[in-house]
């Protein structure tokens, strides 16, 4: 994925996926992959901006064009989740935030 | 600042901070180390996410209880930022997006 998101005309949607994944990443990765190109493909799909550190902290944010493209994916993506992760866990903790992009900016001004 | 932000009840406010450094930041860590200073002593303050990889691109998600306190954090930063900065450009681009937080989960269940 780019780094940044592109910026549509507001009000679009922003999932928040903040996680820590635990110590048994064993195929991890390849889902993570897999979940990141079957995004791109849904409708409504805009972008997303992705980061994790050494010690498995991660954010990433994905950007979608309304509610119904978010539930769309949610659907999708807990239901592919539900099939590959059987007993894994690989996130020691995680928090999703569903939110409505109201505004945005970006910069620095003049470039 | 700690991984996980708190979740209060939503709605509440989330500014998606993304940025990529530019070679020259010389100040810039001083500087972000007394941005999320202030900010966490500012009303509304709930707590911030942030990630910043070996190649100078950063996610920063903060949030805050409602729109005021946004704007309240956005007059003061602003402010900061450009007594602070001068010409100084640390960012080659950022993207800033000011978000409502509708609902949120976390996991994984049962832990």
């Amino acid at each position: 994925m780019s780094t940044f998101a592109p910026m549509p005309d507001p009000p679009y949607h922003a999932v928040i996926f903040s996680s820590q994944l635990g110590a048994e990443t064993a195929g991890y990765h390849e889902m993570a992959e897999l979940l990141a190109d079957l995004a791109s493909k849904q409708p409504g799909y805009i972008g997303a901006e992705s980061l994790r550190d050494s010690r498995g902290y991660g954010i990433t944010v994905s950007y979608w064009r309304d509610a119904q493209a978010v539930l769309g994916w949610k659907q999708i993506s807990t239901h592919l989740m539900a099939q590959k992760l059987g007993k894994a866990r690989w996130y020691d903790h995680y928090t999703l935030r569903v939110a409505q992009v109201e505004r945005h900016y970006e910069g620095p001004e003049g470039r």
